[in-house]
Order: C-alpha cells, then structure tokens, then sequence
C-alpha cells in the first residue's frame, strides 16, 4: 500500500500543485493523499470529482498535522520515504526502498520541519536540483513500480481514453466522444 | 539538444506550474524552455535566478505565439515530441524517439490547439490518467536520459547540495552553511 504525504498546504498559493501531487498519486497507483496544513475543500473536490470520473478507489484524505499521520503509519510498519532536494540520490537507494512493499511517501512543503528529516527512514533526492514536488513524486513512483503497470491498469472509470497517434479519443461510460 | 516548448502560459493560473515546468526541464538536462502565452517577467525572472544560483547554461525564453517556433524547430530537423493525456503509451514509442538527439518537447496549456497533434511527429501519452504536465515531462526526460547523469552532473553553480542520509547541507560558492 502507498500513501502519500503532502505536507503544509496554502490555500492560495498551493492549489494547484496541491492538486497535481494527488492526480500524479493516483495516476501512478498510490492508494490515497493525506493534505495536512490549511483545510481546502475546493482542492479536495477537484481530485475527488476526477478520481470519481475516471475511476479506481484513490482516496483523498485531510488532517489537519502532521505529526498523527507518521506516528500512525509508523506504528503500522510503513517505510517512510521523504522525497527532499537533500538526502540520497534515489538511484542509490531504490532497491533497499523496493524491499518494502508498505510505503508513506512524504513531500513538502516549502518549509519541511526537521522532524520530518530524523523521521524518514529514507531522504531521498531526486536529482539535488531544485524542481518540484510534483516531478519529483512522478519520478519515485514510476522508478518504484516499473513503468508498465501505470499504463494498462483498467480503472473502471466512466472515462477512459483510446491510445492514438493522433488526435484525441475518450470513451465515456461506452460512448466514444 | 532538447528543448521544452511550454504553451499558452496564464500569468495567474499558471505562474507556478510553468516555474515547475521549467524547472524540471533544467534538472533534467534540458537546455532551453520556450515559454509562449501571456508574457510573465516575474515568472522568467524565478526561473533565471534560480538557474544562476544553481549554475549551467538553460536558457529560459518567452515568444508570444507557438506557431513560430514549432516551424523554426521542424525545419531545423528536431523531432516533435508532445507530451498529453492521448497519443500512444511512453513504454511504446521510447526507443523510437531515442534514436533521435534534437527533440522539441511540447507540453500543454488547458487547452492545447489541435495543430500541435497534427504536426507532432509522436503525441505521447504518460499513463492515460489525467494528472500533471509537470510530471509528464519529468518522467518523460527521466526515461529518455536514463536517470543517473541528472544526478551526477556537475552544473558549476554557486550551490551545491551534498548528499546525506539525514538533515541538509547546501555548499556555497566553498562554503557550506
């Protein structure tokens, strides 16, 4: 099970990165987002009216701190992975973090409490470059899963899109549109 | 050389979404983003500090209209490459485009015009799930490079990050702080 972490959310300035963290979550196959910091129910609804069209069983989830959501995840044996600018490059630690098939993906934040750093079990860079929380998360998880996975799953949504070369085609709920 | 087309940028909307595009293209050794949409001096600027502070040779451009630039590129013999929720799955179409070394990447913009899908010499579709174009492009730039010179590439900047298991250690300009 994957659950991501997004840590610190300012109604203003982050809702739309907010929301691209949740969407790349559930694209990528974690099972839930947990937003800590400012409550935004117009963020939550955004990704709960996409997942609820699209389909799956992506939750997205609000509390208000931190600090509950690692202590429970911690207490239930998930590895903690912080996706940080700092910390170790990720090709270096993706097999050791591969191991462990139960996994609390934490991203800041601008600014990440300390406590945060001495409780991963993993600081993981992706790239020490600065960039972008988003990027950053896409990145983990294609490298984490394979990539293919991704890329067949059925999630049974009303909308689902015809690959092609050219062109847009979505069928919707059988319909093609 | 690669170059990230970003299209249609809206200074409101976007203004951090386009930070984060551009900034994913330089990590991930881009060497230029074209940014065409509303011109955003204060969003350019982001994007130019920080490749200052951090070093290496992006260039970070805005042109108003994307037509331009896609003939310039085209004629130039960059293969097109657009990054969008259609088009045919990454796994699919990699090896293909990496037989080519000059690529022109396209990413959207709410609503991408339907020339751009005509002219794309490979619509590309990350996952089939809507998400983000930040993600797209670092996962698309992730596998198309391999993953480990974005980590060891020394980009000659003023800062400079030194890898740790735990906490945070920049060097600057031979100082560490």
């Amino acid at each position: 099970m994957i659950i991501v972490l997004r840590l610190g959310h300012r109604i203003e300035r982050d809702k739309r990165t907010t929301t691209h963290v949740s969407l790349v979550a559930r694209a990528f196959l974690a099972d839930e987002v947990i937003i800590t910091g400012e409550r935004d129910e117009h963020a939550l609804e955004t990704v709960r009216k996409i997942a609820e069209n699209w389909g799956g069983t992506f939750k997205t989830t609000y509390e208000k701190n931190w600090q509950p959501v690692v202590k429970r995840f911690k207490e239930k044996g998930f590895a903690l992975v912080h996706l940080t600018m700092y910390g170790l490059p990720l090709p270096e630690v993706l097999a050791e973090i591969k191991k462990n098939a139960n996994l609390l993906i934490i991203v800041g934040g601008e600014k990440v409490p300390s406590g945060i750093y001495k409780q991963a079990d993993f600081n993981v860079s992706v790239t020490f470059q600065p960039h972008s929380e988003i990027a950053a998360l896409a990145v983990f998880l294609d490298r984490y899963r394979g990539n293919l996975e991704a890329y067949t799953k059925n999630f049974g949504g009303q909308l689902r899109i015809v690959p092609m070369k050219s062109g847009k085609k979505v069928i919707s709920a059988g319909k093609s549109r």
